[in-house]
């Protein structure tokens, strides 16, 4: 096979997120056995989405329509905001079905020497639309659900400022022990955040 | 973003060797990410190779054209056989610009359990070539570039009894202490065959 080939599918993966140059000539090898049918079922799925995708003007979720479907939909509790760094947080939690409320993507986290300044996130429309859920409804919540990374924390300290200012009940995600772990390898931190988050049975 | 899109984007990855499908996942966010220039220039790579990829009748080679680029290269010399199992290999022993011979390529290694018997891989095509490289040619060499694994032994070896029956030289790629590897860091089996494979200098 020519190496110009290879190279040039390599150089579709290389970019991809935790995709070096031997993982990405191993996906060129993978396309180049591939029957047209299948590579014929990848263009059209990305005919699909190309050029359609936007970022919804309330909540900054990637999406295909603006107001995106979460938005949209009325079922949804408009007096709980959930707040996360990406778009991509919303499917886990998604999946637990646990959370009927609306979300809202800051687009990062507060890291400063990486440029991610709290002006270059989606705070200020978030602190609009709160104030705007607070005019409407009583007993508004806003969970933040960031990582439990000193950005993550950076961000939620922040975000608690200034929420604080609004009357809104503001909580984060709870700390403790991951389901089906054992408690003897646990390090100190996840054990120390079970202990102060511990609940009542 | 709607699921189902998520879903549909992450299946396409789903396949690819080493992804599963949390990182299927990553990807089809990533896919979500690209604008619309980006994505047209991968539907147009994909469309290049559809349909196009083929077998070389000769070595069994992906390729674009029958016989490949390598086996209607009349600069490479016929009478250095590089035995392989899969096209990938091709790849690094043409980075090194040692060998300018031709491939065969026997598509798998021999592993009974996994169902890659003999007959299964092209060895038939194999002897068959050899003999009309011997016919044509003196000196003919096979070079037999397996992975230094139970299969790739195995199937060294199981070839090196069928090619004994021919006046070729046989011959296997050399073990030893791998480049920039450290003496006190190498495994017995690495040692004891760089001991063995010694050359005078």
């Amino acid at each position: 096979m020519n190496p110009t080939i290879i190279q040039k599918l390599s150089e579709i993966f290389e970019n991809f997120p935790g995709v070096g140059p031997k993982t990405a000539e191993r996906f060129a090898f993978f396309l180049l056995k591939q029957s047209p049918e299948e590579l014929q079922k990848m263009i059209n799925d990305l005919e699909e989405i190309k050029g359609k995708v936007k970022r919804c003007s309330n909540c900054f979720n990637i999406s295909f329509s603006d107001p995106c479907e979460i938005c949209a939909d009325t079922r949804r509790n408009p007096t709980l905001i959930c707040v996360v760094a990406s778009s991509q947080d919303i499917l886990p939690l998604e999946k637990t079905s646990e959370f009927k409320g609306l979300y809202h993507i800051l687009q990062g986290t507060i890291n400063a020497p990486d440029g991610f300044t709290p002006d270059k996130l989606n705070i200020r429309p978030l602190i609009g639309r709160v104030k705007k859920f607070v005019d409407q409804n009583n007993n508004v919540e806003v969970i933040l659900a960031f990582n439990p990374t000193i950005e993550g924390e950076t961000t939620s300290l922040f975000l608690t400022k200034l929420l604080k200012q609004i009357p809104v009940k503001v909580t984060r995600l709870a700390r403790g022990l991951p389901q089906g772990s054992d408690l003897q390898y646990a390090d100190e931190i996840t054990l120390s955040n079970a202990l102060k988050d511990r609940r009542e049975i």
